[in-house]
């Protein structure tokens, strides 16, 4: 029945080495076997075996085979199953994205040239001999006159914790894995906003959570929630740290004592259910494990947001995630089957596995957005689906942004959604070509020819093209039908097809695009991104005047050298996702991040203006909160408020955000 | 850009006349002209036009046009816009389903047959020759002992209305329509459960609506629900009156005035976005009127449950419906883009139109499910679609339901379900058959050797075979895609073809269906339907167990006559929804409502017990309440009580539905 087919790897996994992804699995793969799922049935009580309540039934069901992933201890072979360790800070940077060993370096030869270190991404240990120019150019930075600072050591100093000190004793009491080591707590303290980067890397956070807690299991969680509502302990949920909202940030003003639960142990898969194509898996897993465990069995959740190789599934479940692939898999809501999370007030969950269902107000919704306010995501039963046979890279050249937007509303009309379909503008076309690695003779000869067949032969205009990126997937035949369908679409509306390497590329580059932020920062640049959701009839609108206004911000505040790029990331049948890029040369600004945070909150004055959302899949957290009251009817805040103040009445779960 | 094609009516639209269907919709369109969305942009304040803000911004977007539907008055020709009259009595049966003009009849000529009235549905005017003998046999109906009685008239005396003299000045100040006519509050006192028709057929109801009232519009509805809670006055939103929940019954000991607040005067559709295929329409519009005006601009929703012709877009909001085509157009929280609602403490509304937003817990899903215990769904912005170019049935006869269930979860796995499909299983199927009309010599002949075919050759039992009827939609590639996709996994799982007319038969049975309950009430029958969602695994032993365990509690009651039956009606990636038939020849038995509901309720202990929801589509009302705490955790229903704590402190919404 099933059309999966083993053997290949996932998008991402494909632009990760296998030292990152490769590794784990097998034993996995070895250690399983079927059992039935009883296990399964008495977890969820209200679930029997139909076949065995001696009534004389004789209808049998054949039992979901479910293979658990071991998890929680990071000893021995388990800890090959988690890409992460305990101790971040042994894999992670601790003052910008990623690993380590990963990141952007300029060096001197004949000029100024950028590279990328490490072999995790696929222009690891490359040069990128078009790259520098493009930053002298666009970004007005000469390297000679910076000296950019040596990576500077972990600080040694961190705010003192606040000890409950009841909470402390029965914490060691129940030998729940705890830390009150600076290192843990500042890993905890934060997640990637510029602010909270450009704080890490300039001095400290007035308020860092004061112990880390790792919990193995959901009834850990219980013992964990109900200590700190009697003990009056706050905790704030860490899952994969990637929050780009300001979400796990410490209020300042905090007094009581601030617990990180850190989710990262509970990263079993329960069960896989064969029949049925789902699982049951605890919130902590991250992205990339969640995937490399699933396509050994065949499988895969298919939910890649940008931040995949670190996000938790319990963070995407709390921030309302979208993955790149949502046109097959679903945004993070569509793909829930069931979501059990615990609050103050005791454990959510529908009891049913049943896949859609009309009893009153969906309570999963209630926890689906929640940012950490209500409780802790402990477990998900989540859809999964036979990997595809074939996954094929795509990209389309248009003369124009307009042409492309056009395109990509006929896409969404006709519902032939690929996989991915990404818009990029031309600013970020031509950032696309900055990264380029050096092409071989032959690349270089094929290059000329396709770039003089675009610009000469058809007339494109470097200036104004853009290129959209595509991902297919499916059996061959579905995979030839979309191509031809989308490439049709696309000639119509003066678009065309510019080969699967580019589209590869694009991808590629979504992940490695976070680590530019580091380098910049080197440089006196500082850069983030943000998003929103529009109607059709919006886009280009939105587009252009949120470029406009940010050019407006900039050149009434002196700044010269600034570059603001946007793409399409997600259609929908109403409308679609923007993401906008923003850098800007500092210098000659005393305090680059409040001039970054003025310029923003003007963007995303214009976004809501021109009929944009307060966000399509960041959240809201800490940073927009202001933008609350335009987004929902005041009534509307006071029933979140309502159901805050429901569960979490002492407020336990003090993290700030949302409201 | 658009692939919309005119000219075509929809499924339903075939299965009813032009004296239904088609007078309204020529006014209609003549009457509208393409309009700037200003009005729109206005209404939703924060929505500016992007290119008159006169900051040099350039990219124009062309407003999307927009044709306002009347609605309100019942005077002139905009009455023709709605099917149903304010007075629903001069269109609607008092004690039973439906039209007043479309019944199924009891007659005797040599033998005794039963015919269907009317001319709205394909049945009309029709001699059903096998259905009489069904009858007999199944449910041991011997018409030669029963004097079926005529129609009653309408009820003379009804409960006297409790009223509130300060909320009645006022109404009568603002001008707002209401009505304390008895037969207008009756209408307005139930739904459609059995208990509630034979409490209709029998007696009367100890609590009916005092006053009944038809706000206009949003503003009207906003003042009423001020009223009602500065005076101290129940509201129960009455939208289409077709709940199976009892819903709409009002609280025997509530001693407060209660309202009818009747949404049907709200049916207005206030535009249609072609740029992003929306629109805003009023609540109170019933399926088919909402249909037909979309169908006269190009578009549909394409949702159409059961109840379609009669149930509102109000109803469908508040109790998370499906329709029958959901596998293209999405069951009601996939088509909903935004929901307004006025509850006590002021309107709950999202304002953007972005079509998918991360800004915390979805409050649109606090009001979705809600069943009128919050307050009244006052307007939404619905996904529209371009009518399909083709519309075509099928079905596939199976030997046997199992494969027929494989089949369906085969079509599931690999997502190709068609706009609709759906398994009968045997029981369904005979069922069926007895509803064929007269076959002339022509139809006989290829009946017979289809049959021949079927039994003969291939081998099926006429006892264990079964169907599935299917409805295929989009251009004629697409469906003959669909179409061969869909036969090939039939004919994998041992199903054969059987052709159009038995597919289209079947769902016009959809809407026909509805009325036997009320011949077999004539003849000492009770009957009601109830439905599930269940995962894939468990869908056979449930139908099974569930049929086994009716069985069951009707022989243990004595019961000898009795029709039990299911079919899969919706199929998901996870499972299925499955929906039973249930019927008994309550002679001898002194509370027949009683004794079905007693079984009902052990028939749905028995669904929870096989892993199935407490309800697909219906929603809870009052009938299901007590499964709630098997359906949600005791924090979950908390958050629900919590939520409607706030919204409704005093409670005004005192429909107790749901807790």
């Amino acid at each position: 029945m099933a059309s999966s087919a083993r053997g290949r790897l996932s998008v991402i996994q494909r632009h990760l080495t296998s030292h990152n992804a490769g590794s784990g699995h097998q034993e996995d793969t070895k250690s399983s076997n079927g059992i039935a799922d009883n296990g399964r049935a008495q977890e969820e009580g209200h679930v029997r075996e139909a076949n065995t309540d001696g009534k004389g039934r004789n209808v049998a069901f054949v039992a979901a085979s479910w293979r658990p992933t071991s998890g929680g201890d990071d000893d021995g072979e388990e800890a090959a199953l988690k890409t992460l360790p305990k101790r971040r800070q042994e894999l992670l940077k601790w003052n910008g994205w990623g690993y380590r060993d990963s990141k952007f370096t300029v060096h001197k030869e004949k000029d100024y040239y950028v590279a990328f270190t490490g072999n995790r991404y696929k222009i690891g240990n490359m040069v990128l001999p078009h790259f520098a120019q493009w930053v002298k150019d666009t970004l007005g930075v000469n390297f000679d006159d910076c000296t950019p600072p040596q990576e500077p050591p972990l600080p040694h100093q961190f705010p003192e914790p606040i000890l409950q000190q009841d909470f402390m004793s029965e914490l060691e009491t129940l030998g729940i894995a705890h830390s009150l080591d600076g290192e843990d707590r500042l890993f905890r303290a934060h997640g990637h906003t510029l602010a909270e980067i450009f704080t890490l890397r300039e001095g400290m956070f007035p308020r860092i959570p004061d112990l880390v807690v790792w919990p193995n299991n959901h009834s850990e969680v219980e013992k964990l929630v109900n200590m700190a509502s009697r003990h009056c302990v706050v905790l704030i949920p860490f899952g994969g740290g990637t929050s780009v909202s300001g979400a796990l940030l410490c209020p300042e003003e905090e007094s009581r004592m601030i617990v990180s639960l850190d989710t990262s142990q509970m990263c079993r898969i329960l069960w896989v259910d064969d029949k049925n194509l789902t699982a049951r898996i605890e919130s902590g897993i991250i992205g990339q494990d969640l995937e490399r465990h699933l396509h050994a069995r065949g499988y895969t959740a298919g939910h890649e947001p940008d931040s995949y190789e670190f996000s938790s599934l319990g963070g995407w479940v709390a921030t309302r995630a979208s993955g790149m692939k949502k046109n097959i898999y679903g945004n993070i809501e569509d793909l829930v089957v069931q979501v059990k999370a615990v609050t103050p007030k005791g454990t959510v969950e529908r009891y049913t596995a049943g896949p859609r269902v009309s009893a009153g107000p969906d309570v999963q919704h209630f926890i689906m957005g929640s940012e950490g306010t209500l409780g802790v995501i402990t477990e998900v039963t989540l859809k999964v689906r036979p990997l595809p046979v074939v996954q094929r890279y795509g990209s389309i050249v248009f003369p124009d942004f307009t042409r492309g937007v056009n395109c990509m509303r006929e896409v969404a009309l006709h519902r032939c959604q690929p996989a991915s379909i990404r818009l990029m503008d031309n600013e970020q076309f031509k950032f696309g070509h900055a990264l380029k690695p050096p092409t071989g003779f032959i690349g270089l000869v094929s290059e000329g020819i396709k770039k003089m067949y675009i610009t000469r032969i058809r007339g494109f205009d470097v200036h104004t093209m853009c290129v959209a990126t595509l991902l297919f997937e499916g059996s061959e035949y579905e995979v030839a039908a979309q191509e031809k369908r989308i490439y049709d679409i696309a000639l119509n509306n003066g678009g065309i097809p510019a080969g699967e390497a580019n589209g590869q590329r694009g991808y590629m580059l979504t992940f490695v695009i976070a680590y530019i932020r580091d380098l910049a920062f080197d440089y006196g640049i500082v850069a983030e991104s943000f998003e929103t959701s529009v109607p059709w009839d919006r886009v280009q609108a939105l587009c252009h005047n949120v470029k406009h206004r940010i050019t407006s911000e900039c050149t009434e505040r002196g700044i010269k050298h600034f570059f603001v790029t946007c793409r399409v990331t997600q259609t929908y049948d109403a409308g679609a996702c923007v993401y906008f890029y923003f850098a800007f040369n500092y210098r000659g600004l005393s305090d680059p991040v409040h001039v970054y945070e003025e310029i923003e909150g003007n963007a995303r004055n214009e976004i809501l203006a021109c009929g944009g959302s307060i966000s399509h899949h960041h959240g809201i957290g800490k940073v927009r909160r202001q933008w609350m009251n335009q987004t929902i009817s005041e009534p509307s805040l006071g029933a979140l408020k309502a159901v805050k103040e429901y569960f979490d009445p002492d407020n336990i779960f003090a993290n700030g955000n949302l409201l």
